[in-house]
Order: C-alpha cells, then structure tokens, then sequence
C-alpha cells in the first residue's frame, strides 16, 4: 500500500483498566477485548465530523464528542486548516462502565487518524490528544486509560506536567475479569466522595504496594503481584458504591484471582489472574454471587492487550 | 573449612541509604563503602557478650547495644539456652550519619553469627532480628536500612505486617555520592516534624514516582530513574534541617548526578550517577559548596553493593 494513499483505515480500540488497585491514578492496563470499531477518513471538508455512532447515544457534534475533540486537538496541531477527517464509531464498550469507554473512542481516533497522517505524530502526542477526550467527559484530563489504549500492556503515568507514561512489562500469563454491574456510578461522583486528605501510613503503604506491584510485573512475579494488588486508599471509600464488592474480592481469590478492585472509578470490578483456567473460573465465580442479586451484569475475560490501538 | 567447626567469623557490613527520594520508609541502597568490620565468636558463655567497640562511644552492654539486642533475639529464637556469642566492632560508620549506622551494626552481628549458625536462618529472618536493633536506636523497628545491609542491591519494604521485602533489580553502573554534614539531626526529631496527613494529589505523584524508580532500575533506564527521584512529601520538610541542601541538588544535578535526596533521615545527602566518572564531579561539587560553609563534612563515593554483609 502506498503511504501517501492511505484515505481510510479502521481500528479497534480496547477496553482499559485505570487505579489499577494501588495505582490509583497512575496505573492502567489495556484489555483485548472487547473494544470499540471505528472507521476514519481522509475528507476535503474541513475540520472534524462525526458521521455515525452505533451502539450507544452520543452526541454526533464534534465538540460535543470525546473522539471529536481529541481529533480537533490533533488537527490543530496538525496545522493544515484544509484537512478533514470523518469518523464513524461503533460502541462496544458501554458508556460509564469503567473500563474506559470514553478512552477507547479517543484512543482509537487519535490512533487511526495518526496513519492517515503516515504517523506523525508519536505515541506521547497521541496521548495528549486523547487525553482532551477525557477531559470532556470527565472533567480531568486524565491519561491512565488513554495512555494504556494507546501504548498497549501495563502503563504507568509518572507525570502530568511535563506529560511522562512508562510502559512497565507485562507478564505473558497475566488475564483479566471483568464484571459491569449495570449500575451507574459517575466518575464524577465517585472522585468527590475521596478526601483531600489521607494519612502519611496509608500513602507509605499504598506506594510500597506499588513499587512493589512494579517489581512483580518485571520478575513476572505473580505472588508479588497478589501480595501486591491492594488499595488502603481509594477502595475502602469508593467500594460502598459497589454492590457485593467486598464479596466479589474474597471468594474470587479463593477461585484461582490474584486480586483485583475497582475498575477506573467503577461500577466494573475487575480482577487478575495468572493463565485463562483462573480467568474462566473467576468469572464463573463473580456470576455465581451476581445471578442473585437481580442487577444485570456484563462479564468479560481477556488477555491484556499488548498492543492497544489496532487496525482491522 | 569443616562447617561445623566455624567458631569465629569476620564481616563487613556496609551503610545504607534508605528513603530513597520518592521512596520514603520503604525503598533503601546498599553501598559498598564505608562499612563496619565485626569479628563474631561461639563462646561458651551463654547470651551476648560486646567485647569490644573501636571508633564510637557506644554502650558494651548488650541489652544497650544494637548488635547485641538484634544478636538477643536471634539467639532467643534459635533455642539453645547455652549457646554464647562474642563479638568485637570497629565502628567506620558514624553514629547519627543518616546512613544506616546502627543497621549496620545490626545487619553484621546477625549475618555474621547466623555463618556460625551454619546459615540456620533465611535473610528475611535476619532482617526480623537486625530490626530489634532499629527500635533500639530510634524506637521504631524499621527494616529499610537492615534490608539492603543483609540482602544488598537495592531493597523495597512492601509491607511489615507480614514482613515482605522485595530485592529490586540494580542497574550495574549506578554509583552514590554521599555527604555526611558533621551536625547532628535527631531520626526521632526529623520524624516529629512530619505532618501526619498529606494531600492526597501529592502522594499520587509520590506513588507514580516509585513506579516509575521501580520501573526505571529493572529497565536501567538511566533517564527514568533520574525524572523519578523527586520526593513531594517529606523532603521539602526535612530539608530544612540540612545545610545548603537545595544548592547541593540542584549544582550536583549540573554536575552530573542524576538526582537524590537525604539519607535516611539525614544529614546525609546522597546523590545517584551514572558511573563512577559523574559520582566523583558530584564529590567535587559536593566539597566546592560545602567547603565555604564552615561546616565539618565527609564525602563518599561508592558503588551499591549487590551482597550487602559479606564475610572477610
């Protein structure tokens, strides 16, 4: 394929995983599945227009959209005012899920358009732009879904000011569960209900935790990785939001899970474990204490994705 | 050697720097110099017997001593009420330096006498006793100076309850400057003008931090670890007890040190580098603005020792 031809492509763009237990705010993960289909295109009407959206109820005016907004934040910078790009989505990931639906349709726009530009832009940038997405949905211009969507595997957002995302090495056997109690919990609600404040012992624990979930991840560790998923902080506030959360932990690690939490700020629960056998009972596990209940759930079981973004 | 007819040993226990930057109470270094020298002996006195200390004033009692309390609890758990142990110490690390004196001690004496013990007991055990001597010099029984002493490289306190320490991977050409002030900081004093709470903004960048130091020792990513060692939390308290200590980060920075902070709970200020060229123009910076001070100091530049105590 000629570069310079390349008017159209399509991606699908992953499902992530952000506060990844201790990490909260700066640890995130990408699933393979499952994960928005988008299709882009090169057009010569300027700017950026929406030209459909399947599977959820999303504005279609660009500046209204999280996709439309971090491409208009790429095309600025992109700095060719003739230049438009179409875009059509279709939502698999369910919109307040906490598993980075907004993210997803940044990421995957921000992806796809950057090949349409031969790649110009690099991973970082693309992050940036996404990361308006965020801020449009969320309020916060957050990168721990988009940077995960983008880079692929395990990332690390060390810093915002200057922008610094570290992709930590993700062990191969890593799986992941998800279950998404059909509930609505905001992400701005669920950041209001965290103190401004916490205690020194907590923070101390909280980052050996992390350092610690770090090293397990490299020595792909999974014992250290167990040991390591707990959350002294935010969960302990957040989980009240959560039907079953407390349940959802115990007997899932009885069934084969490393350990798990809140999944971004929720409702999702999710849960790691090493090898697709642990995975599978995991999820027969979180649908054993979610059938009864009478919330309709939606459960996933994935690899994580080591690649993000993807064209189809 | 007939193992069973070890009945003296010589070790060499080294300093340590722990509170490395971001990771404050939990990630600590070994240095290969200065160290302690021990000479530990089976006697058939029962208990602990301090022989003799060269190079500081310290109690020879015992129960006073920290090798003599971490010995005492080691010797507790090993079970044999005749059992005694001699040991002599020549003192090369000052007490109150802010890097790891009284570990030193601690670390030697159990390692060492754990070598007439045929290697009875894990190095997680050996941390446990070794950190008896910590609550006797400063009240709490931390492990962050012990561990790298015993385990060497560097260390990560994930959690004390249950006791879990993570060796971390050491980039081979990482090198500590180190300037020992010769004024005296209390590590009860510096711990008390600690806040107890913190922002909770400022310990997420703490724990994206750690991450990212984690991260960037098993990368060696030289770069990395150098974004990561900044500490958001106790060092912009802690550092006003410290002569010149903002002039001292910022010209060694310039000078080719990737970054550091105060040891332990100083005064001691370490700086990492990259190889051994960098770590003695830090020396040098190190002297230049400390030399006008009217301030007595000593200046080392050391390795980080990957064995921790080791038997001479």
């Amino acid at each position: 394929m000629n570069k310079q031809n390349l008017q159209s492509v399509k991606v699908f763009s992953p499902a992530t995983v952000a506060n990844v237990a201790c990490g909260f705010d700066v640890i995130g993960l990408a699933l393979d599945a499952p994960g928005d289909e988008m299709e882009l295109r090169i057009s010569h009407t300027p700017g950026v227009k929406i030209t459909a959206i399947e599977g959820a109820k999303l504005p279609l005016e660009a500046a209204q959209n999280v996709a439309g907004v971090a491409l208009m934040a790429m095309l600025q910078e992109y700095g060719q005012p003739d230049l438009g790009i179409e875009v059509s989505i279709k939502k698999n990931i369910q919109p307040g899920s906490g598993i980075g639906s907004s993210a997803a349709s940044a990421a995957g726009a921000v992806v796809g358009a950057n090949k349409l530009l031969n790649d110009h832009f690099s991973p970082e940038a693309l992050v940036r732009f996404a990361m308006e997405g965020e801020r449009l949905a969320s309020g916060t211009p957050h990168a721990d879904n988009v940077a995960p969507a983008i880079i692929g595997g395990f990332t690390l957002v060390r810093s915002y000011q200057p922008l610094d995302i570290v992709r930590l090495h993700t062990p191969d056997d890593l799986w992941v569960t998800v279950i998404h109690p059909q509930i609505e919990v905001k992400t701005s609600d669920a950041r209001e209900i965290l103190k401004q404040k916490v205690l020194l012992k907590d923070a101390i624990r909280q980052w050996g935790n992390v350092g610690a979930l770090v090293a397990g991840l490299y020595q792909e560790d999974y014992n250290l990785i167990s040991r390591s998923l707990e959350d002294v902080i935010v969960e302990p506030i957040r989980s009240i939001l959560i039907p079953a959360f407390h349940d959802l932990k115990i007997r899932c690690k009885e069934a084969g899970a490393l350990g798990g939490g809140i999944s971004g700020s929720g409702p999702s629960v999710f849960m790691l474990s090493k090898g697709e056998s642990n995975a599978r009972s995991v999820a027969d596990m979180m649908e054993k204490i979610y059938a009864p209940l009478g919330v309709d759930y939606k459960i996933y079981v994935s690899r994580i994705s080591t690649s993000g973004v993807r064209v189809i």
